[in-house]
């Protein structure tokens, strides 16, 4: 038998639990079981963590009586795209489930999001479950119910606010992840840090070498990455307001990731969030809003876990500044033409800057190029 | 100046109204900026509608400052895809409309379902108007915030609830349509009479060639069937229980549109629903639900307009009665394998009948077949 910590996000008929702890995979089965008696299940999952895991969950949806089609998608961004969207859509139609079965998105943020997507449009919206298998979309993409897909004109302008029934978060599936892609996921648990938890910051200072290990320290900052999300998506479910503040960092990175192509190979989005909350508390300190120090502590516990802080660590070469500030403006995080940044008055004092002059963004881009 | 009628449809924050008139979309500008300062706009229509009332709509929002983006979609069925819905979300963007923005449906029910889905999904959710331009969608679809696209499984098993901001239902553009449609849509005024309301349908019965003619009783129709439409979506917005009583001629109906290849040459919705209805009232009888003279009140009231009641009434054959079951089954309107329908007592007094006997359908298609 196992334990688990479990996190209630509190959104009223659309409350559901996220549970963290160990071999929660066997277990999936019983936990769909008891919330969602009678469903059928669809688990939507890539070649790679099928490889790993789908055989566990399988297995345990068996055990408890539940007939489940698994759907295999391609690893990577690319299959958050209307092609792969419609594949899924129809997988899930052709297995005939009803919208009272259940959608099971068996991976990590690109499956995650994609699944949630199309849970959500399937006849208007299907039961859905999240058994994230990264650390990024256990902190991070799979609570809070933002589904999506890419488009041309960038990343996450097409999706759904849809919830999950229920987040099963299995800290032992980390200990496959290669550690890049560990430490993407830790710069989103070092955002809650910085967005209005100094406290949970400086416990990550001390205490990171014990979150990258695995084990005890690991589950606790799991489970305060989420209970700080679900503070904040119980707050503001669809974004009308302080729910924004997640986005630190994001502005900067997603247009760091439209300008790279969305290539993994040269940056994957925890790794280009931690250069957005380099620079945003960069930013910060330039604007007289922050002391430099904030930043100095901010890239040095970055730079320490082995993140990228500055534009020139990433590998390739980027485009100049005129065009990094147009994919910022594409950013959906816009609002009627002026720039929205989320930026700092010190660890733990994020804000939304309404208004920010796109000029000193356009110069505070061209030094950091230089940097 | 004209006059209109209002209707509120009661969702509370997601509360709108309905104006229901002549010249209405002259008033389009004014109506739209008084609800949604500062928004900019995407107006969707399809060539048919853009030659007779494009250049009115885009005249009314220029007077009202407001700056409009036309997106133009093939007319007919097949733009309900997801081919067609992707380019109007890249149409959409490349427009860079933002959240607060408006998508403006101009057109019938391909255009609304088409656009509402698109506005549902762009940045997890645009601002939406429809502007009905047939009788068809201002008593049904243009209401109720159900939108979505077909797929090879069946007819609208894809899309999202999302609640228009406003209405705008121009009885006058009514005078410019075939008659044929014209019929269609009254196949759905009927409806609401034969739902709940007996006092309707009797008001029907004695006065549909007014309603045909124009006038204030088209303008009494549609303001009835409007009203009716919002009382039910104001009960049970997303068909948990209550709504499913729209979906009256609903189940026959969606099958036998995808059991001639949604060619509405051979059908067109509202006169699938009309065989829909007739059968539906048959069915009860056969079942001693109800009275045949049920039955056969509905069916000539509906011959006497124009409408098909029967299944021979569509040109170029039909597949067998066991095909036809399956596309009844397939139909969103199955519940763990239940089969649903929505049944009648008599005119006036349908309700959802579950757990029918898919034999008891399959002997009734049989017959009906050779009517």
């Amino acid at each position: 038998m196992t334990t688990a910590r479990t996190i209630r996000v509190g959104l009223e008929e659309r409350a559901y639990d996220i549970l963290i702890g160990r071999n929660l995979l066997e277990r999936a089965g019983q936990e769909i079981a008891a919330r969602m008696p009678g469903a059928r299940a669809a688990i939507i999952t890539d070649a790679n963590v099928a490889a790993l895991h789908l055989a566990t969950i399988e297995e345990s949806l068996k055990a408890a009586g539940i007939q489940g089609t698994a759907i295999r998608v391609p690893a990577g961004e690319q299959s958050k795209s209307f092609p792969v969207l419609e594949t899924v859509v129809d997988a899930i139609l052709a297995a005939r489930l009803e919208r009272r079965d259940v959608v099971i998105a068996l991976g990590g943020g690109v499956v995650g999001d994609l699944s949630g997507f199309a849970a959500g449009i399937v006849r208007r919206g299907m039961d859905f479950v999240q058994v994230p298998t990264t650390l990024l979309a256990q902190v991070d993409s799979s609570v809070g119910g933002k589904t999506g897909i890419n488009t041309a004109h960038g990343k996450n302008l097409v999706g759904v606010f849809h919830q999950p029934k229920l987040v099963l978060a299995d800290t032992g599936v980390l200990d496959t992840l290669p550690p890049r892609e560990f430490r993407a996921g830790y710069a989103e648990t070092v955002k809650y840090g910085l967005i209005d938890r100094p406290e949970f910051f400086a416990w990550l200072e001390a205490n990171w070498q014990e979150v990258f290990a695995g084990g005890e320290a690991r589950e606790h900052a799991i489970a305060e990455a989420c209970r700080a999300k679900a503070d904040v998506v119980a707050r503001d479910e669809r974004e009308s307001g302080d729910r924004a503040l997640l986005n630190l960092g994001h502005t900067f990175g997603h247009a760091l990731e439209a300008a790279t192509g969305y290539d993994s190979s040269r940056l994957v989005h925890g790794e280009g969030v931690a250069i957005g909350m380099a620079l945003a508390h960069r930013f910060s300190a330039r604007l007289n809003l922050a002391s430099p120090d904030d930043y100095q502590r901010v890239e040095a516990h970055l730079r320490a876990v082995g993140l990228p802080t500055k534009l020139s660590d990433i590998p390739g070469g980027l485009p100049g500044a005129d065009r990094l500030l147009e994919y910022i403006a594409q950013d959906k995080k816009v609002s009627r033409g002026a720039l929205t940044f989320i930026l700092t008055r010190g660890i733990g004092q994020s804000f939304i800057a309404k208004d920010v002059p796109a000029s000193e963004v356009l110069a505070f881009l061209e030094d950091s190029l230089k940097q």
